[in-house]
């Protein structure tokens, strides 16, 4: 149950959905920015953008964010689970490209601070292939990730068990995007 | 000097608004989250939304966001800068209601994760008499700044050392709003 009254069924409505229902003035806004994010038109791969979301919201630990960006980076690339579970085990070998590699190096500095990011860091993911706006992005979705998990986990909504909810999500996601509310 | 090639001089464009600036399909939404968060029809006014952003970015040690909100906070509260000093010197003791007192130890809850608030904070913020859209926004305004945050420090860009800087923005924002960029 909610830390607030959502005036929603949270069995229906989990996670971030509830908050979103309870105030359209700010799920606007928010939407728009995951839409831009994880689907906008970008170099990087809506998949390989997914990946940066769970793997931040992992560290987090938050349970519903993280279900979900794993179901929506699976359906979205070819390597599909398998590749999400070795970047959230060990990130230094999963089977990723060197560049997204050094991205999510970059993630997961943000995740503990703005702060964390060094020069090192910069010149490790140009040196792969990186340029100025998928460093700008990995940067923002990074950001924009410790405040969706805040937001889900600081209301204290329900995060379902059961992968089946995820995977249901990931299939509106990848066919609508954020903004289009499920029927 | 920011660490990715924003095209803009910093030492006019500092902190968030280069970024702002080099990626306009970011840009949008984010502006707008601060416009309905800070400025939007709200029970809690202006400046007190202010210095739950203030408050939050200072844990974060964000110099320009900080300063900035500070900035925007002192100008839109009678009691002015004294008061957000003290709030972030000793918040027991801040001359400040003792709801927004409450709802800001949620915002430092928020500030270390959403997994920290928990249901004495919520009740506590109650019985001070904060309603749930005045809790759910003070939850979405902290998660939000350790966005913007980051989103800041992450990228490396330049925080100005003079206040005179800040309170230029100062006037700006209370005239003008987040989504209008200054001329």
């Amino acid at each position: 149950m909610a830390h607030i009254d959502l005036g929603v069924d949270e069995t229906l409505l989990p996670g971030i959905t509830g908050p979103l229902r309870f105030r359209p003035e700010t799920a606007g806004p928010l939407n728009q920015l995951a839409d831009v994010l994880l689907r906008g038109p970008s170099t990087l791969s809506r998949g390989e953008r997914e990946l940066i979301a769970a793997h931040v919201s992992g560290l987090n630990e938050c349970t519903f964010c993280h279900n979900s960006h794993a179901a929506f980076a699976a359906a979205q690339l070819d390597e599909g689970m398998a590749v999400v579970t070795q970047v959230r085990t060990d990130l230094a070998t999963a089977a990723i490209s060197p560049k997204l590699r050094a991205l999510l190096r970059i993630a997961e500095a943000v995740q503990k601070s703005g702060r964390e990011v060094t020069p090192a860091h910069i010149e490790a993911a140009r040196a792969e292939g990186a340029t100025d706006v998928e460093i700008h992005d990995t940067v923002l979705i990074a950001a924009a990730f410790c405040m969706y998990n805040r937001y889900v986990d600081g209301l204290g909504t329900l995060a379902p068990e059961d992968p089946a909810a995820y995977a249901a999500s990931a299939q509106h996601i990848v066919d609508h995007g954020y903004s289009v509310p499920r029927g």
